[in-house]
């Protein structure tokens, strides 16, 4: 899934050129091009799908050329992750009925790839021949409230203690009911990557999405034809806007999650980028070729390797100054940041957004 | 006067760009064209003279289109300006010998015009017939430690309440010596702006700076002909570093001054500037197009009008975002931009500067 714009990234994430799209850690490769490499080693690579925009259909596959045409799958309008996954999940019965599905965010980090590997085939296993849905569930480090949480309960008849039946889900919980999830030890993160047989989720969206499996169902005969573009162009128009958690992995009888600790991050915020990169001695994540700091503590600096930034003064900002845009944004107010682009969407600033 | 750097204007103020050609208030025009303007209201605009370095030539000529080559005078190198004031006064020596002569800087502001004008011609009133050098003194507000300070004391046989002895100059006193004479009422700031007739200074170079007279008097006879270009070249690099003010007007026998109140500020940092433009409603005063606020106040906010800003929660910094420069810095710290300027220019980032 590739078809996000990243807001709470910006102005480093842009619209018409995401977070997924941009090497935020600074390592030489961009997030969408470690997912891919990432999931080379569970599967071919003519098996890997790109749900995307239509937007984002050339820098997709120009930042990803080993992958052909066919497999970026372009969606007209954003309808969320149900849709998304719908129309991926009957593109993919047009070739393999009894195909196993791997849904993955695009723009999530992952430091321990064999653990993930580990992760994904022990996941397989469970699902290859069952009815059951899994999502993978990540070990939380601190009271976030900006993540989902997944309670979680002994499954019967597995050998392997990391899989579990999911009792709950909850969406973003206030800061004191995360804390009391922390301190349970019977919550996890749900990280937005799933795993089933595409038969199970197609019969999910038959009994708990039917107005979209409906939409999607009429294309059988047009998928990977020449037809499919137009097909999807008026079945968008028409699907509503709901994602697979709340559309369907709220509702589904038999949900197992494989609780994971695979260095995970799904990178949804300047905050969470800190952690994640180096800190100076001064515990500035700095990223940029010529930057003077002078009394600037714990901050995030990130400018455009052409500009030069002289910063005095600071403690606790995050400070962006991209190619046309300057943020400046206390570390502790970054959930504001949505806002600003929401702010310069209305006020028709949209070519900075 | 128009060959300083304004370092202490940067980023806004760049070495091949300084503030004496920038509209730093935002007025729609530079200080240069206002300083122009000034002046044509006392002399004819074949009378102005600008004093600059052979970099800034065009600057000049480009922003002052009424005025011809042979007007803008350039110096090879930065010699503070002591060796600007000899080469303009034996330029001017050749063309008029009883030439009363006013000393400005080009990047000062000036808010009462009909002010300024009456205190210069009460101050050449004063020097046209007399041997005493003048210099324009300024009604304190603050006890600031930048400046100047003159002392002053009455004057036998004047009418005018103005203009008065000088006693002492002191350069840039500490903060408590600055409140004392802020308090004393005896002391007024050194604006820079002096008046003399032309034979007037000449003798004081005689007097007081004779190697450097020696160097521009060996220029009789070559001033305004072809050759003058080449002399300038040679003498320059034989002239030492001193302004006018220590090398002249501290020693000088017969010194006066005009007390002055016209609005008058040498734009000298961008505290000096906050002072003088328009504030919102949080007291931020800011320059820019497309620049969106939240939770800020009391600061600077200067953004390139085609670049876009999103600050949230600053309070008393100075943003400067340029082309290809951020600065951020407090307010209460802003003398400490000359140094990261300094520190550019060690670190060989010279192309910021």
């Amino acid at each position: 899934m590739a078809g996000g714009i990243g807001s709470r990234f910006w102005p480093m994430s842009r619209t018409n050129f995401p977070k997924q799209f941009i090497d935020v850690l600074g390592v030489g490769s961009t997030l969408i091009q470690q997912t891919y490499e990432r999931f080379l080693a569970i599967c071919p690579k003519e098996n890997i799908l790109v749900v995307t925009s239509e937007q984002y259909k050339q820098l997709v596959l120009d930042q990803l050329p080993e992958i052909s045409e066919k497999q970026v799958l372009c969606e007209p309008s954003r309808r969320n992750t149900a849709p998304c996954i719908a129309y991926a999940s009957y593109k993919i019965a047009a070739e393999n009925e009894n195909a196993n599905v791997i849904v993955a965010p695009s723009d999530h980090l992952v430091l321990k790839q064999n653990e993930f590997t580990d992760i994904i085939n022990t996941a397989l296993s469970q699902i290859e021949n069952s009815d059951t849905l899994c999502t993978l569930s990540i070990k939380p480090t601190r009271p976030d409230t900006g993540y989902g949480y997944i309670q979680f309960t002994d499954l019967d008849n597995v050998t392997d203690e990391r899989v579990k039946r999911v009792k709950t889900f909850t969406e973003k919980p206030d800061l004191e009911l995360a804390k009391q999830f922390l301190n349970s030890g019977d919550f996890y993160w749900n990280s937005g990557i799933f795993i089933w047989n595409n038969k199970t989720i197609l019969k999910e969206f038959e009994q708990h999405l039917p107005e979209i499996n409906d939409l999607f169902k009429d294309g059988i005969g047009i998928y990977n034809t020449s037809a499919e573009a137009d097909f999807i162009k008026s079945t968008y128009q028409d699907c509503k806007n709901i994602s697979i958690d709340y559309g369907i992995m709220e509702k589904a009888k038999s949900v197992i999650t494989v609780l994971s600790d695979f260095g995970w991050s799904d990178l949804g915020s300047w905050g969470s980028l800190y952690t994640h990169i180096e800190h100076d001695k001064n515990h500035n994540a700095v990223a940029g070729k010529q930057i003077k700091l002078y009394e600037t503590e714990n901050s995030i600096i990130n400018i455009s390797d052409d500009r030069l930034a002289v910063i005095q003064g600071l403690k606790e900002y995050i400070v962006v100054d991209t190619e046309d845009v300057l943020l400046i944004c206390k570390k502790k107010d970054e959930q504001k940041i949505k806002q600003f682009v929401a702010d310069l969407k209305s006020a028709k600033a949209d070519k900075f957004v």
